[in-house]
This record gives C-alpha cells, structure tokens and sequence, in this order.
C-alpha cells in the first residue's frame, strides 16, 4: 500500500462495511441522533492450550484516541461510499446520508469511560464505555475492537513472561514474524504488559525507550563467506561496540566455537580498559548452554557478563529453563541462582502473536438507549446464561481485602455506591444460587475503575506516559492474589453484580420472555 | 500513534536495531558494499495442532516493494540514530556512517527476484532472493520478513478455507479482532487466498472489492430498547435495502423469531416488486439451523435465498458444517446438496489471525558473497541437518506429472538447467539415501519460478492485479494432487535438490567441518 491508499484505509473506513449500512438505517428511520450507550468487554481469558491467563492487561486506548482524532469522512471517503453500488446497480449509500457524514468527525460527538491501559482487568467487565448518537458511537464499534483487542492480548501475554522471569530484562523481537503493521501495536502492547525494550527501532524512537540489538548469525556467515572466522567477526564487532559487546555464539558450534572465541575478544576488550557486556545464545538446550556457558565465563573471570537468552521463548518456556537450570546447575558447580539474575530474555514470534491464543474476544454492546423518560437499558439474552448482557448504564468497581490484594471486581448500576453500603452482595452474573457477602472489615478499600477520558469530544484525561501506564501494571500486578497469577489453573477472579444490577437484569430477563411469549400467542401458527 | 509518529515507526526504522549494528560494523569493516545475496524461504508449513497445511499461498511481495518505495533514511531517522547512546553515554552511531546511511533508500541498490504472489509454495523454496551491497540487503531482512511472512500465512489459511467449502462465496470478517493495522494486510492476504470480499471497507476501495456487509444484533437491539420490535427492525432494513436485503436471524430466537420474521419481511418485500437475498445466522449448530432455516424458507416460496453463516467459522469447522448438513439434510426433507450451493461463509477471527498457527516461520539468509573470483557460496551448518543452509545461488523449478500436477520443487545453481537434462535426479535436501529419478517421459512441464521484480532499484516486472493474483491461486491450487490438499495429514510435497547443488553442499560441509577441526588443533586446550 501506498501512503494515499494507506490514509484510505487507516482512516474513518477502517471499519465493517455493516457499521455503515446501519448508520443510514438509523439515519433513515430518524434515530440516528437518539443518544445510545455501547459497552466493550471480553468475555473470557486467553486460553493458551497448556496453560490460561488469569488476569488481563488493558491495552491501547491512546492509539484508538489518535485513531479517533485524526477520523472523519473526507471528501475521498465520501466518494469511495458514493461509488458503491447495490445488486440492481443502484447506490448503495443515498446523498442525503453521504452529506450528514461529509467532514464529520465521530470523535467530537462522543463520550468515552474506560478503564485506564495498564491496569489488571477481567472478563464482562465494561473496560471503555462509549455514549454518544447511536448512528457515531455504532460506527466506532470495529476501530475501537480492531485497537482495543489486540494491545489487550499482547500485553496480557506480556505480563504473563512477565511473571515467569522475574525482575530479568525482557526484550520485545518479534518483528519479523509479527502482523505486519500491526507488530508496532505488539511493540507498545508488550512494554505495557511487561517487556522492558524492544528491538523494533522505529517505534522505540516514538515511544522513548532505547531499542536494543547487536548482531545476527548473518555477519559471522559473512564474515566466513569472505574468508575470515567467526573470531574475526566478534573482533570487528568488538572494535566498533567496546563497550556495547554482546556476541551470538551459537552460529557454528555454541560450546565448542562461539563462548571460547567470545572469551578471546572479551579478554582482548578488558585489555582494552572495557568491560564486556555478554553473550547471546538462539538455539539448542539453552538451560544446559547457559549453564555450561556461564561456567567457561565464570572460569575466564568474566562473572558479571549478562546471557542473553532468545529462541521461540514464551512464558512457559521460560518458567522450564529457570527450573532445569534450578535442577542441574548445582550439579555443574554453578550457583543457579546468580546464573538466573544474569539471564535476559528476547522474547519474538511467541508474544507478539499471542502464541496459542491468538484473538481476545472483545465484543461492544448497546447497552443503554435514552429515551424522553431518560435511559432505557438494553439487553441480549443468550441461551447461554454466561452470554445474556448486562444491562443499563454502569459502574465498576474494584473491591481490596484486608491484604490489599483485589478479591473481586463489582458492577452496579450508575446510582449505586458500594463505598457507603454496611455490607456488599455480590452475585454472580448468571447463577442466583452463587453469591458472596463482604462485610466492611473485611475490606480495605472500594476504587471506582471507569475514568472520564472524553466528554463530548473533548479530551478530559490526562494521557499517561507509557512509563506511567507501566507502574500501574506493575501496581496492579503487585495487588493480585498469588493463585490468579499462576500461569497453569489460575484460580477463577470474581467479577460480580451488585443487588440493583442483579434485580434490574433479571426483571428485563423476565420482560423479554414474557414479550416474546406474547408475541408468539399473537402471530398466526405456521 | 499519529500521522508523523507512524511515518517514523513504519518508515525505514521499521526494523531490527541490530540490521543497523550490523550495517555499521559492515561499514566500519570496509564490506557494506560488498555484493552480497540473501534467500528467503520458510521452514515448515503451518501445522494447526489438529491439522496441517500441505501447500503456502505466497503473498505479500507488492506490498513489500510500496514499502520499499518510500523508504528511505529521512532526517528525521537519521536524528533518531544520532540520539541513541550506547553504555558509556557516547552515539552509538559514528557520523561517517550516519552520513552514508542519510538520503539513501535501501531499494536503489538491490536487485531481487521472487516468485510471484498468488502461487503454491512450499518449505525451504527461496522465495525471494535479493542480491546488492551487504549493507543495504542486511537491512532489509526485517521489514521483508515482516510483510511477507504475515500475508503468506493469511493467504495459506485462506487457501484451507477456500478448499474447505468448494466454490461457494467466503466473506473475510476479522477486523474487529485483527492484529491492529495489519489487519489490512491480513484482508489482503484472505482475498489472494481465497476469500471473495471483505467486510473491511477501506482496503475494500483500496484494491477495488466492493466492501460486503449487512447489519449486526446491535441494530435489532437499539429498535428493542426504543420500545419496537425484531420484525420492526427487519422492516425497517428492508425498506432501506429493498435489492440488498440481508438479515440477521439470531438475535432473539433463530427459529422461533429470526426466520420467521425474516419470511414475513421478504413477503413484502416480494409483494413490493423485490427479490430478498437471504439471512445470517451466527451462533449456535449452524449445520442444524440453516437445515431448518432452508426449509422454512423453502415452504415459504424462497427456496433461492442465500444463507450466510459466521461464527469462529475456519476449514475444519466449515468441513464439518458440510458434512453434519449432507447427514442430516435429508432426514428433515432438505436436499443437502442444494442448502449447501446456497451457502455463504463468513469467516473472521480464525482466518485473519491463522488460528492455531499465528506466524509463519520465513527467515531471510547469506547465501553468497561475491569475493573478486566471483560468487563466494555461504553456508550455515546445524546440528538439526534440516536445518543446514542449501547454499549459493541458485534457481527454483517446478516439475510437472504427466497428469499436469506439480509433483516437485527442484533447487538447482544457477547454471543448471533441467529442462535440457535427459532425466533428473531429485535429492532428498538433507538424507543421501533418498533420491527419486524421473525420466523425460514422465515429466510433462518444468516451469522456473523465480521472476525478475527488481534490477538494481528499477523495477522490471509489471505488477499483476489482485484478480490475476488470485488466477494464479486458482491454477497453482488446481495443479497440486488431491493429497497435498487435504486439510488433515496432507501429503508431504517434494522440493528437492539437484545434483550439482546437492554435491556443492557435501563439499561445503565437508570443509566447514574440517576447517573447524583445524581450528580446535590449533586452539589451546581450555
């Protein structure tokens, strides 16, 4: 794609061709103005396969918000809906509508509440509201799924190598495999979630952080190719990065070949007055190279040299390194422990595409239409209970237990307080046998999680800096229960519903039924 | 990310720091400019866990040189690499090189050939091959990596997809749970695989597919919350939609209410001189519904009414949707093969993510530098034989049965040519024991894939449309034996080596190992 065709397709018409034919429906039956409240949630965790998340890391408001800033039906735009044409030949878009939408900015028409990025978020819980004329706020529905959902699968994915390597730096490669384009949404994503840098330079330059690199087995094949060794390649690679040296020693042989040529220019660096930086390894057994590695360094009297680690890593991968260096280092004379704090991670193809779980099933619902007499809740009733919507205009609440760590996560209409009640009741969202008292001694504290970001199109929010959206992540993570963090079986989060929530959504259950059986009584019989 | 932001993350640093490393050290050694030759090729098919790909669409290359095109070391970029600082705090980049990288667009000096997008490949098949100066070939490895990789495994699920449900219209869906940005990409991809439209307007008018789409629950929703019905909702889209009348049945009850009152809408619609074109269902046993559906339809006189399903639909769930309506058709009076050509899929998530296999395993390596006694073969050696690099230059034929199907990839050096040889021998790329010999009579074709696209920045290859993009699918499809299309345990196709490759490899292996026992004779004892 081309620049031009590319602000074609990034633009206001980054979105479902039926966005579109609904908004001239609205339009056409006058409700397009008719103010209508969407919600977007997931509705379940990522499941990996082997393993499943028990938390997820909010992700990628601020670029759905630049999406939405620079959105709005250009006169090219209009012409591409102008050309469309039905089955009989006809326009599929009539002028009327095309001239309503002409220069029109969604964005200015809208209200927005949304969780902030970073922070710990789980299933059906409305993580970004959207208030606005039903015709702008539908439109919205695919851009803000198609921002929303992928940095919220990546960083949750982040967080969760995260968790499996500790304080140890992780570095974000996943570039070259990544969804094209869409790998800098991944870039930003994994340094919320978890990844320190990324290798990707462009979008570290935008973000801030510095990108980080050092060579590939492409310049020791070279340098071979033309003649020379693979030591001659660490050489020159030494000579112009002295004090930057991170050598790939596993293009020929990593035991045999790459460490001791890398102790060779190492120990010429030293001699030189600088101080090495490390090695990389990127394939074979990398618990037993490293260890292995990490001794012949120790020997040569280089024992504070970082071991980079890279090779289609992921959370569990890791988590199974840590522990057979755990299990066999001892056995080799070498301390697993220290071997571990010098250990870095390059993490790739694994987190930038959510390895095993590769979509977050975010969905946007209409939840609430105002009518003369004010809001009138929305609702869609599954045959799965788990399915059935919450209705109405909502709040979100964040309930803290005597530890500090987050116990549940409570929704109650927009009216309700939890923060003055006595006690809460906290049901479950479909099973009435399933609920929970709270009294308040058993609560540390009541946070309101929805933040006002745009008001009628105007920016009310201070925008994070990513440095900012990661503490917050890091804060989060900090207040979450041990056994929500396991990476295999996590314990199940509470997300529940407050007794005027409850009560509201079972008296629209029973409304819909009762309706539905009346209107099956008034049709003719087939 | 905004308009100036995304120019810097999507321009020529769109891509690894350490390919900037690399072309520094180059630069520093005095070897930048030293013709060098890079293959890229992938690995494996894609492998799902429950099923295999036996074949790749390849896709991805126009996109890959619109990129190209525009990219070049802007001031801007250049001011980001002057900003970085290695460990001591001093520019990580030296001016000289800064100054030899500032204005030069990688594209002005590389030359490339490749295999056209739209046909069959298969594993370790150079796919493109790009020759120029060390440096500026380095440089590309990321960015090429990253557009081809994605589409090419996008067009591959498209292609299942496609074989899954015959010639029936398949919808691309997925952007709402895309990867970001790359969701235009992977759009694309879909459609040269074998999607027919998407719903994604603007790539729709960027490569000129009409945009496909009707309306969603919401719409029924809003119409229910402004105190009017399900059949109301449906009036109201017919009567916008008289010729284009599509409708979604699932929002309350698929049987009960959906068909129903889909029938009593496309009765007025008839009665209004207009043919309706069909409904959607999206959630439950879609093969169960749309047999009930059909014959609701039918005995309403509708019997030509398309049906289109969605739901995490993909070929195994499509395959089984076929088979479950060809058991259970007849049972209920439905001729199953009749619902079956009046069957339409939509097909989202699982496509535009490949579902099961999130990223395809290209790698872009040294295959020759050119030394002044002219191209020098590099060789990579692992332990894993497979994996060893088929090394030097080389040229990609494609041998065709006496049926007309394609039954092998043959690598061959650039002065080998097949078609003039009296019969072939085929190598196993890695096992000397496996070969096949194929005489002159069993050999109806022998087609070179590799095309010129690229001399030395000029672009030599008329770009194709993406309708003879997808010709091209469909002939390379139709020549592929029935086995290698099977979506489970396809038959492994055969790329093989020719005997002048095959022996050039025995003889780079056989020195790299003996250069490596010289070098540990001579090397002191640890």
């Amino acid at each position: 794609m081309k620049a031009a065709q590319r602000a074609l397709a990034e633009g206001i018409l980054f979105t479902d061709e039926y966005q579109l034919t609904m908004a001239q429906l609205y339009f056409r039956a006058g409700i397009h103005e008719k103010p209508a409240q969407f919600e977007h949630f997931f509705r379940s965790y990522p499941d990996y396969g082997a393993h499943q998340a028990g938390f997820c890391i909010n992700a990628g408001l601020q670029w759905l918000l630049d999406w939405m800033e620079e959105a709005r039906f250009r006169d090219e735009d209009i012409a591409c809906l102008r050309s469309q044409k039905g089955r009989t030949g006809r326009p599929l878009f009539a002028e009327d509508f095309l001239r309503w939408l002409a220069g029109r900015r969604p964005m200015d028409f809208l209200t927005i509440r949304a969780i902030p990025e970073g922070r710990v978020v789980h299933p059906n819980v409305p993580l970004t509201v959207v208030e606005g004329p039903l015709a702008m706020a539908q439109l919205l529905e695919t851009p803000l799924l198609n921002f929303l959902n992928f940095q919220t699968l990546i960083a949750t994915k982040a967080a969760r190598v995260r968790e499996s390597c500790g304080v140890q730096v992780v570095l974000e490669f996943g570039l070259r495999r990544g969804p094209e384009r869409g790998s800098n949404a991944g870039a930003r994503a994994a340094l919320i979630g978890g990844a320190d840098f990324t290798s990707n330079v462009g979008i570290s330059h935008v973000l801030g952080y510095p990108p980080k690199g050092t060579h590939a087995h492409s310049m020791v094949q070279a340098f071979i190719a033309l003649g020379a060794s693979e030591l001659d390649a660490f050489r020159a690679f030494a000579e112009v990065y002295p004090d930057d040296c991170i050598l790939l020693v596993d293009t020929i042989n990593t035991l045999e070949s790459g460490v001791p040529n890398a102790i060779k220019v190492f120990e010429e660096l030293r001699r030189k007055g600088h101080e090495p930086v490390g090695i990389r390894l990127d394939s074979g057994d990398l618990a037993y190279l490293s260890i292995q590695a990490a001794k012949m360094l120790d020997e040569a009297g280089f024992p504070n040299t970082t071991i980079v680690l890279s090779s289609n890593l992921d959370e569990l991968v890791i988590w199974q390194i840590i522990t057979q260096i755990r299990d066999e280092a001892p056995r080799y004379g070498v301390d697993p422990e220290r071997l571990i704090r010098r250990l870095t991670y390059g993490v790739g193809t694994r987190l930038i595409t959510s390895h095993g779980h590769s979509a977050l099933d975010g969905v946007y619902k209409l939840v609430a239409v105002r009518n003369r007499a004010g809001w009138e809740p929305a609702i869609k009733i599954s045959e799965t209970p788990d399915k059935t919507l919450n209705p109405g205009e909502k709040r979100v609440w964040r309930i803290y237990d005597r530890r500090g760590k987050a116990t549940a996560d409570l929704l109650s209409l927009a009216d309700e307080d939890p923060r003055s009640a006595p006690r809460l009741l906290l049901h479950h969202p479909s099973d009435p046998e399933r609920w929970r008292v709270l009294t308040r001694d058993e609560i540390s504290g009541i946070e309101s999680l929805l933040v006002d970001i745009l008001v009628e199109g105007k920016l009310v929010y201070e925008l994070p800096t990513l440095e900012e959206i990661r503490a917050l992540r890091r804060a989060d993570v900090e207040r979450l229960d041990a056994g929500v963090k396991r990476l295999v079986n996590p314990h199940i989060y509470h997300v529940s519903l407050s007794e005027g929530l409850w009560n509201l959504k079972q008296e629209l259950i029973q409304a819909a039924r009762q309706k539905a059986r009346q209107e099956q009584r008034n049709s003719p019989a087939p």
